[in-house]
C-alpha cells in the first residue's frame, strides 16, 4: 500500500567533496548528511568514499534514502550507506549528473573532480553552499558549519 | 532512525518500453511494477510516460521506491509516480545507466529506443525478460505473463 | 592555407561492427572505408580493433580522414588507421555518438553492441544499411556487397 | 592514395571558452587557432560560437582539421570553420570529451561552463594553460599572449 511520503516528491540535495578525506572532513560530511535527511530531503552524492561516504552514513543513519551516482558499472561500488546505487559507467562525466539531479549542491572540501562539479551547478544555476571546499569562485555561498550550509541550502531552494 | 530496510540492498529491476502505450500495455507494465515492489525489489524506470509510468505507478502504489533516470534537464519531466528522479541531461545515452543499473532487465512491448536498451543489457551479460516485445533476439527470454516475468527475472538474479 | 576540400562538409558514414572479426569480414570492412573515402566522404567508427580498424584501414589507405569515437580515455587506444581519435571515456555510451554523427550508418557483422547502435540509429531516423548482420530489424535496408552498401547509404543521405 | 601527413597522429589541442566573446578574445582565440595548425596540430573545440567559433577559424585558414565536439544532436550546429563535427547530444557532458581527446587544453576567457573544463582537464592532467581567463586555479599556467599559450603548452605536451 502506498505511504504518505511517497505522495509529494522531496527535495534533493547533492553533497559532493573528495573521495578520501580526513577525519574532520569525515565528521563535518556526515553532519550535513544528517541534517539534510532529518529535514525530509533526498541525499545525492557520487557514492564513493571519502565525503560522500560520510554525508550517505550520516543520511542513511538518520532514515534517509542516500542516492549514489556512480562512475563505474557495478552497483557493488557504492559505499555501504548508498541506499539507491545507480550505475552510470561515465566515469568523471556522472559528475554532471550528480549535479543536475539537485536542488542544491553542497560541496565539503574537494579537489579538481569537486571544482569542476561546482562549476557545472553554477552554470545550471542552482544554488552552491561551500564549507572549506574552493575559494574566491564567484557564486559559491561560504558557510562556516554543516548547519548553516544546510539551512542556506533549504533557504534557496524555491 | 535507520529503519530494517535499509540494512541490505534490495534488488533492482529496470522495467523499459516505449513512452506512449494503448490500455493493455499499460495494465501489463503496471502488474510488473506492483510484483517489483511486491517481491521487495526497486524499480527503474526511464521516468517518462506509457510503459515507464505504468510500471512506476504499480510499484510506487504497492509501496516501492522508483527511480527515473530522465534523458532531461529537469526532475520535472519525471511522471508523477517516480519517487527518486535523477535528471541526466545525456538524452538516449541515458538508456544505458537504466540497463547498467539494474540486477534484471524486463522489457515490455517497445520500439527502438527499447530495442537498444534491449542490446546494452545483453552486451553487459543482464538477463532480459520479454513480454510483448522485439521478437528473435538471441538472448531475450520470453514470457507470456507479468508475474511469469518477474519470476523468470528473480530466478535469474545471482 | 586553406584547402579547397576545407570548403565544404563531407557526409559522413559510421561504419559499426564487432572489435574482432575473421578474414572475410575484415576484407568486406576494409572495402567498405575504401568506398567512402573514394567517394569523398569522413569514415566514423568506434575506434578499436576488428570491423573498425578494418573500415579505417581501407579509409586511410585511400587518403580519406578517419575519426575513431573511443569508449576509453586515451587516444592511445585507437587502432592505428585512424587519423582523429577522440577519447571520451563513456564506455558504451559512446556508441550513440557513433550514429548521431553520421549520415548514415554501415553495419558489418556485429554482436549486441552492433545490434544497440542500430536501434539508436533508426529511432534517430538515419539510414541504416547492413552486410552480413542482424536479420529481421524492421528499418534495416540489407546490402550484399560493400559496394552496394556504399551506394545505397548515399543514396539515402539527404 | 595515402598522404603522408596521415603517416604519424597529429598532436591536439583543445580550445576552451566561452559561446559568445567580443572583438578582443575573439582576435585572441583566431590567433591561437591559427598558431596550432602552423605548428601542425589538431584542433578541437566544443563547436559553437564565440572563443570556439575564432579559434576554428584560425585553424581552417591556415589549412588545419577542425574538430567540433557538439552538445546536440546535429551536425548542422557546428560553426562553419568546424571541418569534422561530432554530435554527443550530451549537452555538457560533452565537455568532458573536449577535454580527455587533447593533448593539452588552452583556456581563453571563458565563464562557469569553461571553468568546469578546466578543472576536469586538471583532474586528468592534462596541461592547461589560461589566457585572461579564471585567476587563481592552482594548475592553471597564465599566457599573456596567444603565442605564448601554444609555445606553454607544445613544451608540455610529452
Amino acid at each position: 500500500m502506498p505511504t504518505t511520503h511517497h505522495k509529494e516528491r522531496k527535495f534533493v540535495i547533492s553533497v559532493i567533496g573528495a573521495g578520501s578525506c580526513d577525519k574532520d572532513i569525515y565528521g563535518l560530511a556526515e553532519e550535513v548528511g544528517r541534517l539534510i535527511a532529518q529535514k525530509g530531503g533526498t541525499l545525492i552524492t557520487g557514492g564513493l568514499g571519502g565525503v560522500m561516504e560520510a554525508a550517505s552514513k550520516g543520511a542513511k543513519e538518520a532514515g534517509g534514502i542516500t542516492v549514489g551516482i556512480l562512475p563505474g558499472f557495478s552497483k557493488e561500488d557504492a559505499n555501504s550507506f548508498v541506499t539507491i546505487p545507480v550505475a552510470t559507467g561515465l566515469s568523471h562525466a556522472r559528475n554532471i549528473i550528480v549535479a543536475r539531479s539537485a536542488d542544491a549542491v553542497i560541496a565539503v572540501s574537494g579537489e579538481y573532480g569537486t571544482l569542476s562539479e561546482i562549476a557545472i551547478a553554477l552554470k545550471l544555476a542552482k544554488p552552491v553552499i561551500g564549507i572549506k571546499t574552493w575559494e574566491n569562485i564567484e557564486g559559491v555561498i561560504k558557510a562556516g558549519s554543516a548547519e548553516e550550509a544546510v539551512n542556506r541550502a533549504l533557504q534557496l531552494i524555491k
